[in-house]
């Protein structure tokens, strides 16, 4: 299979919903593949993952200001339009459209004129967006599954996730809508979320990318130098040996992450958290009796890495 | 014109969704009118505004239990659902699909399982759903405009009401939904979500239906006795009285609102709140200097009251 040679990149969300309807009213199914850009081939592989599920795919470049914290690298997060467009072109099957619009928080008159301060909502979460000044205020928290793991050091991070997902489930109108269960957590949050709002898309989970040393893919493994991106493999032979000791009767999780954590912090890595969680409602579990992940996130120098692994017995 | 002898009755989320996909790809376009059953004539001129935007129109009754905080009055909340079928059945233009669900927060083993527990948003949220035990977690929150009015004494309301139209949005998927212009806040509540979540709806405010004497309808008024509705006659009379005073060329709120405050309280009403505040944004202002709306809510014996009107000077 080879990539396309003519891609359609819209900007306009207006234009994008039109496409999507026309293309439904001839018959055809959609899938979306949202991504901030700076591709590499763990996103590639979503995009051949959505092509088993629809006629159509569409990606969306967008760097969502609303889930980074001021204090967070919003100015200086990587993007290289140009290069993610040949990526798409050359991606088996190839890519149907590219959503790439300028500002998703841009309602024009209306909206700068409420954009005068930052909304105080008790609990003190304020994002890049609204330390712009916009008048976005609308949010959608999944109010569980957001607290522990990542949301406790980024606050703002799946409330923005959900809020410009939900955004764009309205302008894509897709079918199918795949995310990678690298980002576990988020996976988890969108799919509860779409249970919960009745949107009618199917939420289709990726496997984990992985190269050829088992790192997995991340356009963050760039910032590692050689030395810290060998230290860095501890994370995932630590998650296979935990895997290997459940499977073989080790059920007790304070035990399987003894495991993990004795292994990564031998080869040099900070733990930020390592958790034996329930897989669906994300709850730390003590001895393993149903399906479980194990969710970690470590600091290798200045790389913080997220990684995990299902365990169903 | 006359009602339809045939009511379409849709009790079932993915058959109403179904409907509406095959009502759509015949070239039809739908408006939604979210009730709580308990229809009145203001609910039935909704209907009649809604005739005027598309071809078919859908009246969704479902009490939400999400916006309904455990002291308030969700077990007792008037239903009388033979009787709004037969005022549906009677309506001018008629209405071609009604929308009864049993249960919109049910999600079936999943939902049991998160369910054990109120969860604990940091700022004391807690409604008739969450105490019910529903693995129900997320929720659509407007954050400027849900606060002070009515949002003071019902923390848990607009919350609900947000939420539960999202979920109605996402089933119904209608072109264009109408609201009541008399719930006023709840009206530019749902406008600002449809805004910032990108959904693809137009929000048609509709006008405040009112009887003979001037009293806006409401389910409320039957709990009034003859004596104290003469008495709420004061709200209609005190508002026209300030909107004159404006357009004589009295801008200043302070004085506005003394006028309304002085005639509600003769009569011997008893004020929750009187607002004067822009009507996009709902802040509070203190010379008219753009279209703003005066918001009342209060008290006649054990009936809380609201009403309002606009002011475009």
């Amino acid at each position: 299979m080879a990539g396309k040679e003519n891609l359609k990149i819209i900007t306009d969300k207006n234009q994008m919903r039109t496409w999507t309807r026309a293309m439904r009213s001839q018959g055809k199914t959609i899938a979306l593949v949202p991504t901030m850009g700076f591709l590499h081939d763990g996103h590639l592989s979503l995009i051949e993952e959505a092509h088993k599920h629809t006629h159509l795919v569409v990606v969306s470049i967008y760097v969502n200001p609303s889930q980074f914290a001021p204090s967070e690298d919003l100015s200086t997060y990587p993007s290289d339009f140009d290069g993610d467009i040949r990526k798409l072109m050359a991606v088996p099957g190839g890519v149907d459209a590219v959503f790439h619009p300028y500002n998703l928080y841009d309602y024009g008159v209306e909206s700068a004129r409420c954009g005068n301060g930052v909304v105080s909502n008790g609990t003190a979460v304020v994002s890049c967006l609204e330390e712009s000044g916009s008048g976005h205020e609308t949010w959608v928290r999944v109010e569980r599954l957001e607290k522990g793991m990542c949301g406790v050091r980024r606050p703002v991070f799946f409330r923005g996730v959900a809020t410009i997902v939900a955004k764009l489930f309205n302008i894509v109108e897709p079918d199918v809508a795949v995310f990678g269960k690298k980002d576990y957590q988020q996976w988890r949050i969108i799919r509860r979320m779409v249970r919960d709002l009745d949107f009618s898309i199917n939420i289709v989970g990726s496997e984990i990318m992985r190269d050829v040393d088992g790192l997995a893919m991340s356009s963050r493994n760039v910032g590692l130098s050689l030395e810290e991106r060998q230290k860095a493999l501890s994370i995932n032979r630590s998650l296979s040996k935990a895997k290997s000791a459940a499977e073989r009767g080790e059920l007790n999780c304070k035990s399987l992450k003894s495991l993990v954590v004795d292994e990564i912090r031998e080869a040099g890595g900070e733990l930020d958290y390592v958790e034996i969680v329930e897989q669906e409602s994300l709850e730390v579990v003590e001895q393993i009796k149903s399906p479980v992940v194990i969710l970690i996130a470590a600091w290798f120098g200045k790389v913080r890495l997220i990684d995990n692994i299902e365990i169903s017995i």
